[in-house]
């Protein structure tokens, strides 16, 4: 069995249960709502998957593990479905080739909609009789919860992604207030940089370096309910001291190594992040343009101007590592990243997760207590220097989830902290996110550490 | 000047411009409703572009070659359109690359259709007092006409192609009245095999030979009304005796060459044709699906069974080839084809072409005259064996319609006769098609020729 | 039976077969003579095969098609042979991909030059009793002799592209006495530019247009001796009165082309042209380099100044056609060339073929008669603007021969007249050479045609 | 300054540091003195570089880091060299693309040839008067003969990869006593199978686990002498107590791992290695060819019965890791690795050397002690599941010899123990070899390891 948590999950009232999987429903097509159908349906690259695709691949998920399995004479709503949406599931069969994701229009948005209700409907009706249910199926509930807010993560990206192919920078988040974001339609406003500059005051001159002791610490999972099973088992690691900044590099930062020459200089740089540098033309993070008035860049709100006080963010592990070298400082470990997390506290964790909430990472407040380690969590997902492996003792489970996280233990990199766009839940201290060194679409950002006497 | 018609072209009332400028237009956005906006948006293969750019490209002809022409202070719709939906136009700056089409949701298709609008109200406008305008206008309008043309025979065949990557099959033509026409929904019903049957007796035996006599015979452009460049100047070409058949090669003929192992055997094909029908797999004509039940192909209808008396349709100029090879016979060149085609007479065209509206060519009635030659015009595009090269004389148009045909007069083959999906106005003996001999998505078909006493 | 010939070859004597084959076979050891053992290896592109298989293809040819056939009980030299050396027939079985030639160190030069002396054995012996030996024997030894004297040419040609390739442009004809070469070794001489200079006079001034009259004139092999089933059957052509140039277009021509843009302005290209050009960055014809002291280019020479008289080379029917366009007027089709080269008489031919017999095409000398077309046979393969199709009533050959030129008819182009890399019995009136339009390595050039009038 | 040691080098007599210079050259041309010249050009895949190169780029190396800078004056062999035999220094400007290096057939062997002993002469005159030369010298004076050892691998390897793509199968080695070797001419003797069955009683049997204790380890370098920057610098690790298999897993152990599906078991595999292993067609380790009479595998002594009781190799990560899965087992860390080779002891170095100086690793004679860790160094290079990152403390070194090492510290893993290709002075237990995971061209093999009651 599929151990998804360490102690039993609490389930006290039937109606929590159901809330809570409404809920979760909701967000993702919610996250839907301000698209058109057209954009559900594009891939513009490899690792951009159609809107639809998502809001029907979770779905699926929710029929292969839970109604096909609990549900006696479970009709499933389409047979081809199966085969459209499942992911990379081998245990499950052939399936549509990634890279074909977005050259099928159908089914459509509307079917995939109906598709989400047949589900939800079943879904709902089981869940009105949780006591006739066993425990494990409680394990692949909250899995099938912890699941789709992981494509919620996703669809923020990937929408992002989609609306920044067009050079007509279309902005997904229209009316949204926020002061010092404008849309680049003709002239743009000095208010940015007037912006930037009282910010910038706190964050150029205040960026501190807090020490963490050595010694054997204890990173995995140590704490109650749902954890991913990468994170398991809980161990023992040995650190030599070290510091951390208690920020995330900033847009001046970065703009700095930029101006340094830092992308053409190969000597700060991995000689395969130079070579795809080289080849793609990398001069900024994803996502910046230049324009006459400065650096833009384009956010969930359209092209902005880039906030040079706010974390850079959308960096390849490259780029991250390059500035790192550049800076005379290095990436954390995840080791070490999790034990200053866990040394710092989690009062961190509440300053800037709210503030985050637009898609968009902000800066420190200018009168931020320049001893305490801001930035830890919810803001971007911060690169490491740690390569995505089992931990000791890891197993993977039976059957098809033993294809959820096992499969991938190799070739990547760990991400630390969790980003603007994930949900809240799943942002805790042992969470280990996981990509290439070369991806840039997710809120990836930096946070710098060096030796101590080092 | 850029020279689209030998003779004048009469123009003599405004409304009859206007009406006919609405009507193709019109007739662009018809094709079009069927479909979904998921529809719109998609690029399953770099020859298919999506339905919403054929809509919007049409729309920066005009925008483009008249109204920025004609109307004095006209402001274009968008400054970024000219990027986006230029198709090939050096002269007319960068554009999107064309392997890109397909990752751009935004303009959404409501744009578009705006565009649409906004630019036939400055057309009809300008039309509402043509007097006012010089002659030269009048040839950019029937250009423009024509061009539109050109993408409503590509909507229909890129559409085609759209639904068909999608393992639901839907169709795009839902409540036509087609006695033997059936969805693929469970059970098929064994009509269409009696259907066949009746109509193999007149297709199977009574293919016919019709000669053509040998001399000197002109080919090319000698009518009134518009023709492009590529159809002048007629001039005269030196043909051996030569034979036809009277009809084109049907399903029930192309699966004997299949069941004869046709694609298995190198000694048929191109050395070229062999190795591409290797990489990819092919055995059998593009959309053609085998079930249990026998042979079925993917049609604007949805999933069909093969017509056995039907004209074999999109097939390579390989598998034209490699056909004919196998059955002893060889495919005529241009010179040949125009030449029977005018030697045969315009009576055969009545015949065909209403029966092809519902883009599905039909097969010749079971009671037709063997003497007559059918199907020559409006039901299939006929691989000719002549590669499409410059006539004697021609001479690009200086500007950027110079770029209109010219610049691919080389590597690919003329193809002949117009096919169930192009409008009606562009079916004429003089009409060179061409595309490369590995393209299969267009209604292509085979018609067999053969030396005399060769 | 493969008809290579239409008329029996004449074969008196035993001694004059068995001469003429060894003389054949000696030359193609020759032509690698001046090579290093590595120089046999590599394939530099893909359609540059190793020297080193080339002598065992062409031995292989013998093996198979001879002696295989007609010496009872012969051993073939060793059983691997055949996959390892087969170039294209499918008839016999799986090869080596084509992409792979280079990367096989073994069999070495020395095993395939052990092969050819088993094979010349075993011939040699054959060829000693000519007597027992059937009619249709000798036309495969035909055969055998022409094929073995096409990949000489390629020999010489694969060789230069493959010394190319070293930044130390090793000459390959180091000895030879050329006046005005030199290879580049430090200092150049300014000896080239005086030369050009000398000669530019008679090239620049007196270019001429020759006028042939139009009609019905007869194409394809019409003589006695050997041909290939392609140049079969001779037939009619109706051509239009149309004017070729006297002389092969020269590099100062083509200069001229180059300094105007040529090789920036689109409206000259085909669009694939254009698009190969600037994806490889073609900015003049292969092989050529610019210096400080002007362009050089690589030949069997080494790295030579461009001698400004000579003809140009080494382009693709892409710039062919460019320059063509740029002068404004036309590459000639295969049948206006053919026409031409009948109409102006092999006395030409003795003009020019000797002095190329140095792998490099000499210029026009300065007191040639301008009434005279020169540079017809032996100089460089002239693009025609035809595609190399099947003549009227062309049949494939049975069995694997027929394999051998049936299968390249479509989407390659007609070249003629040969070039100063082409054995002597090749070159003909009515020869058909055939490239894809984006070849450059072989010594491909330019001649003008226009039509009359027109 | 590049610290290639932490202690001074000792170098008390200028002869040993000339002979020993002297010797390590030899070595390099000893190693390709078995080749044809066209041996040494191919380059049959990318990581595949021509011996010739090899030959070429050790010895720019020793003009590049040595010559130039310690003899004034020093005239370089060739001015082109620096750019043709450059492997990766982006310091060091620009060069020939790697994928290009198989392509160039000059300079030719007999010039590297040259070369090297242009460079020799040099080096052996400088090295003649040593005591005026500085420290830092003979600091670059270990390294280049470290590098130049590290090519001989490269050559051993290379070699076999390229003598490997010929269906002839030719043998590196032939003259070699090994009574078991056999070459595949025609009949294959029976002695194989006997001579496995007899050693497999005791590999198969007696595979042992034995244990490491846990707790904290040093590891890195600790000894007198070389090491390379990347084992610097020792640091304590935290490990479980865990166990390590006493032998290295054998071909019968694999061939379990075959008959058991493993190749065909996604179940086991990480998602990368499954789809390349899919993509490849992989069914076996590199080299191995299924005959009638059983596997056999391509050696340096040609085509080889596979024997049973020898370690596996040339297996990618993906293979390593997917048995180790298959076998309820892992691979170990590489802290785990040199913990457990420190913790057995030199004493099993001896042991197994020098039986493997044949290239190809022995078995574990049948009688040797199960208490004992057999095979940890010279017989495969193992796998580990531990990615090649910076030790902590890890910097570049300054200048052109900081791209040495670091440049490549992301995105491989981490390979302990030495092969019985490594030359003997790289082989000790702090050695860190690194590829990507779908690397099988060098003898890696593989080694269990299973933590304790885990």
């Amino acid at each position: 069995m599929f151990q998804v948590h360490p102690s039993p999950v609490a389930a006290p009232f039937a109606t929590s249960w159901q809330t809570r999987y409404q809920a979760v429903r909701a967000q993702s097509q919610a996250l839907c709502a301000p698209l058109l159908p057209e954009d559900t349906v594009v891939q513009p690259m490899l690792d951009v998957s159609p809107p639809k695709w998502h809001l029907a691949h979770t779905t699926w998920f929710w029929e292969t593990f839970l109604l096909k399995e609990y549900v006696p004479g479970y009709q499933v709503f389409h047979p081809e479905y199966a085969f459209l949406f499942n992911s990379y599931y081998n245990s499950l069969g052939s399936r549509v080739n990634r890279a074909d994701r977005g050259t099928l229009s159908r089914p459509a948005l509307a079917d995939v909609l109906a598709y989400r209700a047949h589900v939800d409907e079943a879904l709902t009706a089981l869940l009105a009789a949780p006591e006739a249910l066993p425990p494990v199926f409680f394990e692949l509930l909250e899995l099938g919860l912890q699941h789709e807010q992981q494509h919620q993560e996703l669809l923020a990206t990937d929408i992002k992604y989609i609306l920044s192919t067009s050079p007509l920078a279309p902005a997904y988040l229209r009316n949204e207030l926020k002061v010092k974001s404008e849309e680049l339609t003709g002239a743009i406003s000095e208010a940015a940089t007037d912006f930037n500059s009282s910010l910038l005051t706190f964050n150029s001159n205040k960026a501190s370096w807090l020490p963490v002791p050595g010694g054997i610490h204890r990173i995995g999972f140590q704490e109650e309910g749902f954890c991913f099973d990468n994170e398991l088992a809980a161990h023992d690691v040995l650190l030599a001291p070290f510091e951390l900044q208690n920020r995330l590099v900033t847009n001046a930062d970065y703009l700095a190594f930029m101006e340094a020459g830092g992308y053409r200089d190969f000597r700060f740089w991995m000689g395969e992040g130079w070579d795809l540098a080289q080849a793609e033309g990398w001069e900024a993070p994803l996502y910046w343009v230049k324009k006459e008035a400065g650096w833009y860049r384009f956010t969930h709100h359209g092209l902005q101007a880039v906030n040079l006080a706010a974390p850079v963010t959308h960096v390849s592990f490259y780029e991250a590592d390059a500035y790192a070298n550049w800076a005379g400082a290095r990436l954390p470990t995840e080791a070490e990243w999790e034990t200053a997390a866990r040394h710092f506290g989690p009062a961190t964790e509440n300053g800037t997760w709210l503030e985050s909430s637009c898609f968009d990472p902000q800066p420190v407040p200018g009168d931020a207590d320049p001893t305490q380690c801001h930035q830890l969590l919810g803001d971007c997902w911060e690169w490491t220097y740690s390569a995505y492996h089992a931990y000791p003792g890891y197993a993977r489970a039976a059957g098809a989830l033993g294809e959820y996280n096992g499969k991938f233990m190799v070739n990547q990199l760990v991400l630390r902290g969790g980003s603007c766009a994930t949900p809240e839940s799943h942002i805790r201290v042992s969470y280990r996110n996981f990509f290439h060194a070369d991806k840039r679409w997710q809120f990836t950002g930096i946070r710098l550490a060096r030796s101590s006497n080092g």
